[in-house]
């Protein structure tokens, strides 16, 4: 069989994606092109217009399309606190915990040597020169807990403190070895409140 | 959090795709928004470029960007012989067999009620004028050896018999390379069955 290249083409974009494999990838292709062809139409308008975009918010860091997202220009949130969180599930999970008034940093990743992600990937220069903005009081690093989080909360508190910053953890309470994003609600509340 | 439409509208798009859910969504959208924006470009460019070119086979309905496959345009194969596969993959895995040398159709599909699908969605009604062109003389079913694959075989085989076409299936048998000791009782049942 010679395969179509268009076809060809679209399964090695597919394969690309994280987590995709080549039957994956084959099994979306024949579905869109068989099935939904309105639907892969939507995927590449969708990707087009994410691209174009969304772009990093000036302020946090978090994906946005404008300039500053609404959360940093919240006026009702705590200018004085500053939550580091690695990504922005992790900081949606955070805001439904209801635990936490204040600002975020979003890290978009975290240290991990093994895979080349160092200090400048994960924008620590900027969370350093938002830390130090003359508002911010306390910095609460909820990196994950796990090796690479606990590394990058490290990373964090060492610089931040030789700044005279006050820096603190989320408390234990979160399951060691787990994602934020899939903690449940009311861990997450009394490791904000148990924060050392 | 408020999340950027752009940013929802890709994950919305992405979770539509088949085996991916909303937790695979986010962090393919993550991934191409942070680490890949080219290949989210790439990708989008393939779907468009797929849906514009690629389409079915006048002749054995299997995708491809010409009016005729080129397998179907092949002057060596042997047109009295006509394999019937329910999507490329199975195609190409009997190509690579190297044991047939005769044409295909590829219902890109096969019947399954329960999800809707019916003989009109695998193309049947096609099958059977591509099977009644006066030189086809033996119709191999080569679908799937599951249930589903297994009605649609035999809602083949008794309208092709009904108008006198020879219907032939794929022999049931132990899989070449395999100890009897690990091989299910079915197969086995009806290896002793189909015995030559
Ligand atoms: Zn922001
Ligand atoms: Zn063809």
């Amino acid at each position: 069989m010679a395969a179509p290249s268009a076809l060809d083409q679209l399964v090695d974009s597919l394969k690309r994606l994280p987590g995709i494999g080549v039957k994956s990838a084959q099994r979306i292709a024949m579905h869109l092109l068989q099935h939904d062809r309105v639907g892969a139409q939507v995927l590449a308008r969708s990707l087009e217009g994410a691209v174009a975009n969304v772009r990093h918010c000036a302020r946090c860091h978090t994906f946005t399309e404008a300039e500053v997202c609404s959360t940093c220009l919240d006026p009702q949130r705590d200018r004085r606190q500053l939550c580091v969180v690695e990504t922005p599930a992790d900081q949606a999970a955070i805001e439904r915990s209801g635990g936490f008034q204040g600002l975020y940093f979003v890290l978009m990743g975290r240290l991990s040597p093994l895979d080349g992600i160092g200090v400048r990937d994960i924008g620590l220069a900027q969370l350093f020169e938002r830390a130090t903005d003359g508002e911010v009081e306390e910095v609460i690093v909820a990196t994950g807990f796990t090796a690479e989080g606990e590394a990058t909360a490290q990373a964090i508190a060492q610089t931040l403190k030789a700044r005279g910053i006050n820096v603190t953890r989320l408390a234990r309470g979160v399951p060691v070895g787990s994602e934020l994003e899939y903690v449940d609600l009311g861990t997450i509340a009394h490791a904000l409140v148990d924060r050392r």
